[in-house]
């Protein structure tokens, strides 16, 4: 063999592994540094340019650690201790199969909230603790059990979460003997530790805040989340702990977050799969020196609650698994709220026009379709459809200002607009997807082995 | 550079390329013979050896031509005449957004059969002729009026269907045109040529037969189908053609169409994708020298008319876009037919459930949150999982028995069974599915580009 066929020999080889790797959506092929245990993570190209500086909130206090669950060299338990008068609000996953420690929860917030002890939420990432039987049930006794103690609570006041595998015994014993640690690590600025700690295939951590002027001083909100896979509607979705130092009752305190939890969380979806772990926690530690919240302030409040709801939600969809679009979906002149969530949730979970952004094709068609199946009254004579503020088909037909080249181009934005108006009434819905790309196959296909 | 180094490169590029072209899922990136308008097709890995030898039909004549409708260089066009007294039964889409040639079939079939003159069936690929407005109602009528002149039928006895791309306008002209070679082509024996025309993303045609011994004489049945992207059950959930030479008059004929359509056709799933244009049409010559079905033939008529439903659907399955593995999904023990069939369809439309069998990976923990998210009645704690024979989990928790290895060589089959008992009442369903892979994403990804 010539030296000189074999450089171009190489050059070529090295073009088609170039193809090849654009095929596979840049799935990175380098094993993982535990050991390849999953794909190597790229940080989502739809992330934020960095963590976001979040406000320090009096009486929320929080500390990581490794205990090796299943993810080795990496933090993956979180505690936080909320001061006495904390009240706490929670929504949580509607699955029937949902884990022990969603049921613990449920049961603990169930009860009248003994609020002047204090409480804390213990996380965990590698490991769901779902559909693990009487011993998983154990499993969270032991794990709530350990923190109650080692910071003097009562059992009621320890919420916790278990987030990844399904089915596979939770290891309690390596929790509880990192609680010690923990504890140790308890800080009022260390919210993002936390916020890695609870990641799973995640690539970025998500954080969100706001502050509201209060009457006497700023009260301020901060809340962390996870995705990324196995995301859809039904309640919370994914993990999100909430906090503010601001003063609410409990019981308003769960209808403000019951209030933004549709348009939030229920109203984002990566893959129409519904976790067995989700949960939402709001904590008020009423830290702050303003007075309790109500009146303007109340409503100010709210806004700012809803606010940082709605952008813990899209970065969770920012960082769907293989995403590279974030896609917001705008139905509008529904026949009912019903019809215009349906009619959403099937465009955002169609893998026809999911794949079809990941191709940049503005295949409208697919969206014809979505809209067929969904359920929901539809007269094609009365859909209009745009990307963005191209108008795309109206009156049962292509439009005929529409231009197939100006689709593409737009098609080619990290974010975009599917906005459908269906002609009818005046129900809407808005929620959010990304694109099914080869990387979300090779993320799920490979989660195990 | 040494001669050497360069060799144990190009050996280590071939590698990485093979590697890189395993995790595509063996999507062929040599351009399509059509210009690279689509990914070459490699035949589905889950396909039958060849097309079977169908019987003919007396009465039913097939002819099939290209017309450039989309592709170039293959039939695009299928005409089917059918002798007089045939009487034919239909089953459609329920998409509110369904095509111009579903509306006019229907509205063809809701009035009385005159069954005296015969009839004809129009099919094309490439264009579906759905969401094209009043255009797309008069393609209809321009397709269907040269047929009918040209065999001298009235237009209520020619049904049509397109299928391809939504929201192309249907060049009716193409279609019209080549009429006069498809009638001079009619022959009783071409029934394979208009398995092929009517193909899409298909990868092989689809056939299959029952020979039934009637009063007097044999009875036929004979069938063609085409998938293989969109396919949802929503009713006949793609093409497909029923003939057979019994006698049966046209409302019995319907309902034992109806009667197996719920079993077969809409008991598959590629993608929950419902397409605009999925019709059923089974059609009885009456020429066989048999007497009309009644009584024990009737019964063995039926039986063998729902076993070559039962095989095209799950030939369907099989040219799913990029399967590499067919899914029986068996639920059994649920609180009703209503929780059976969302059970069942819960897993099999499950992403993480599909990827997870595209990876071979026996991750039994997606099934038990697909079917906490399928809003069935179920109870952790008798829930029973099973890979085939495999007992993997049950009474809430992983069987004792169970291991992991034994999961792993089962899902290495290209054939599997997920079975589910719910252990709760008697109601079951049985459902297909196929793996979702990275080629599927860029099968859908690149169709129209």
């Amino acid at each position: 063999m010539a030296k000189g066929s074999a450089k171009a020999k190489v050059a070529k080889l090295k073009k088609k592994v170039a193809r090849l790797k654009a095929e596979l959506g840049a799935v990175a092929t380098a094993p993982a540094a535990d050991g390849g245990a999953k794909p190597a993570k790229a940080v989502s190209p739809l992330a934020p340019a960095s963590f976001p500086a979040l406000p320090v909130i009096a009486g929320a206090e929080f500390a990581s650690v490794g205990a090796g669950i299943k993810y080795q060299g990496r933090k993956d338990v979180m505690l936080i201790r909320l001061a006495p008068g904390t009240t706490i609000a929670g929504a949580f996953t509607r699955s029937s199969t949902r884990s022990a420690c969603v049921r613990d929860d449920q049961a603990k917030l169930a009860i009248r909230q003994d609020t002047g002890v204090g409480a804390a939420i213990i996380v965990n990432s590698g490991n769901s603790n779902a559909f693990t039987g009487k011993a998983g049930d154990k499993a969270v006794q032991d794990v709530t059990r350990a923190v109650a103690r080692a910071l003097d609570l009562p059992e009621a006041r320890v919420f916790s979460s278990s987030t990844g595998v399904i089915g596979e015994p939770l290891p309690a014993e390596r929790i509880t003997a990192v609680v010690p640690d923990l504890v140790a690590g308890l800080s009022e600025g260390a919210i993002k530790g936390a916020a890695q700690a609870i990641m799973t295939t995640d690539t970025f951590p998500k954080g969100a805040s706001a502050v509201v002027e209060g009457v006497g001083g700023p009260i301020h909100i901060a809340g962390i989340a996870k995705g990324s896979g196995m995301i859809a509607p039904d309640m919370a979705t994914m993990l999100v702990y909430l906090f503010t130092d601001a003063t609410i009752p409990a019981p308003r305190l769960q209808k403000m977050l019951s209030r933004y939890v549709d348009e939030s969380f229920n109203s984002i979806t990566v893959d129409s799969d519904t976790s067995t772990s989700d949960t939402l926690l709001l904590c008020a530690t009423g830290r702050s020196a303003a007075e309790p919240v109500t009146g303007d302030v109340a409503k100010a409040f709210e806004a700012a609650l809803r606010a940082v709801m709605l952008d813990l939600a899209r970065q969770v969809v920012r960082d769907g698994e293989g995403a590279t679009k974030l896609v917001e979906v705008r139905v509008t002149g529904a026949a009912s709220d019903e019809d215009a969530a349906k009619v959403a949730f099937a465009i955002a979970n169609s893998p026809l026009v999911k794949t079809a952004v990941a191709g940049e094709d503005p295949n409208w068609g697919r969206i014809v379709a979505a809209i067929g199946k969904s359920g929901a009254e539809a007269d094609r004579d009365r859909l209009t459809i745009r990307f963005g503020d191209i108008l795309v088909a109206e009156k049962g037909w292509r439009a005929p200002s529409y231009r197939e080249e100006d689709g593409a181009a737009y098609m080619k934005e990290p974010e975009l607009v599917i906005a459908v108006d269906m002609g009818l009434r005046d129900a809407k819905r808005t929620v959010w997807t990304c694109d099914l790309t080869a990387r979300y196959v090779a993320i799920n296909a490979d989660y195990r082995s």
